[in-house]
């Protein structure tokens, strides 16, 4: 076993893409991921697990289906209840850490999931 | 359900205690908590599961017990794997995001455990 530092700026500098969460780190059976966000994702939701979202740099609002609404900057989070449907978006790119169970489809959809590559 | 934003220097004004975890959410039976470090912690291990630090403000250096060790600044995690004998410090007071599971003592003994109180 050993201890490794992960440098989140570091991993977030090795891709491009949006809406493409990378895996960073495991704990216990989650993937610890960053990914970067611009314009909206769709609406969705997890109907068994929460959804964590760390923003790392720049806004980023998360829409529930109830015309409600919570807009985060750096160093604020926001757990979204197991079966919420809610969205994500923002108007300029923002950098998020994400934490999901190994497995969940980033979309609630297999068929339209995000691959997670692991950095 | 709600979207509840968590403005994580908010919680860590409210109190300013060493070594003393504060909950500010739950994520799928995990308490997410914020934590102020000035010195040495014991030397300790969970048997049952991963121990997650993302440092927020300050360096926090991170021994196992075989010597090795992480320095870590903000932006910086690191997921000390279960079973890992292990001791954070920080020589000047240093700001943290922990994740654990709830009911998980945070020096590896329930008699000797902060209270991780709610914020």
């Amino acid at each position: 076993m050993t201890l490794k530092k992960i440098n989140l700026a570091e991993k977030l500098a090795q891709f491009d893409s949006h809406w493409d969460p990378h895996v960073v780190a495991d704990y216990n059976g989650n993937d610890v991921m960053v990914v970067k966000f611009t314009g909206e994702f769709p609406f969705h939701h997890h109907p068994e697990t929460d959804d964590f979202f760390l923003i790392l740099d720049g806004e980023v609002t998360i829409d529930g289906e109830a015309g409600d609404h919570v807009t985060l900057g750096p160093g604020e989070l926001c757990i979204v209840p197991r079966g919420m449907t809610h969205r994500p978006r923002a108007v300029r790119e923002a950098k998020v850490l994400l934490i999901e169970p190994k497995g969940v489809p980033n979309t609630g959809d297999p068929a339209t999931a995000a691959a997670k590559p692991r950095l």
